[in-house]
């Protein structure tokens, strides 16, 4: 997509997340989106990216799920606000609880489609609700309760 | 530890996996071992297996929670029988649900200790809780689900 994904807007002091950090090299860089009132994420596993042989390991798909789903609760933050996202102060998210059912075996081949409903905003806790699914197929489903980090809250670089 | 870890005895075709297979030149190659009742890993992040800077990415946290929880049940199946781990027919169990609470940022010059506990065994359905610690300080707890694989699901290589 031409658009900038939600992550391209984090500050630089919180991009460096393993799963969704722009400036972290060796990570995944995944990128989300609004679609409509849904979010989106698409991802393509490495060839070594496996669990049993052809099938997704269970720990990546937990990891996009987890990471997809902060951005959505940083994304509806903000729209809850109607402030766009690269204004400040910025609006960062870290996981309070990640549950994923595995519904069946996530074949490797992908693309992994990820698609993200918030289910609830309460105060600085969001509840994002996500389907992984290959060509229609849902593989997993999760859910993540986001927490929103305090505004003077800045980590050391 | 000097003796072979759960992981060492998987079979060639199931030890691929990114999380714990010995033979993903890419994996985390996590290791695990039985500590009497309660199943034991130690686990040293890389410096870019970061969330918010100077914190272990969640994604890590449940994939290691993922791989050793299956490894435990792999094993604990294996003592409920009364076999070794490297008789016939092996068992190899896959996720069927994956449940982690932050319970605080877990510092990322570590090392996690993840300890675990058989729950309940249940036909081919073994549940597995763990709780992760640095320093003897929970920073986080996971409860897994693993279920069986069939003994004739051999996957290709």
């Amino acid at each position: 997509m031409s658009q900038p994904s939600f992550q391209d807007f984090y500050p630089e002091n919180v991009a460096l997340c393993y799963g969704c950090g722009r400036l972290n090299e060796h990570g995944l860089h995944i990128q989300s989106y609004w679609d409509g009132e849904e979010s989106v994420c698409t991802f393509y596993p490495k060839p070594y990216h496996t669990a049993i042989p052809g099938y997704v390991y269970g720990g990546l798909i937990a990891s996009l799920i987890d990471c997809h789903s902060t951005g959505t609760a940083a994304a509806a933050a903000y729209r809850a606000e109607g402030r766009e996202m690269d204004t400040l102060p910025a609006k960062r998210f870290v996981t309070a609880s990640l549950h994923v059912d595995y519904v069946r075996p996530t074949p490797i081949e992908g693309p992994l489609a990820l698609r993200s409903r918030v289910k609830d905003i309460k105060g600085r806790k969001i509840v994002v609700s996500t389907t992984l699914s290959v060509h229609s197929v849902v593989c997993a489903r999760g859910e993540v309760v986001a927490v929103q980090l305090p505004d003077d809250w800045v980590p050391a670089l």
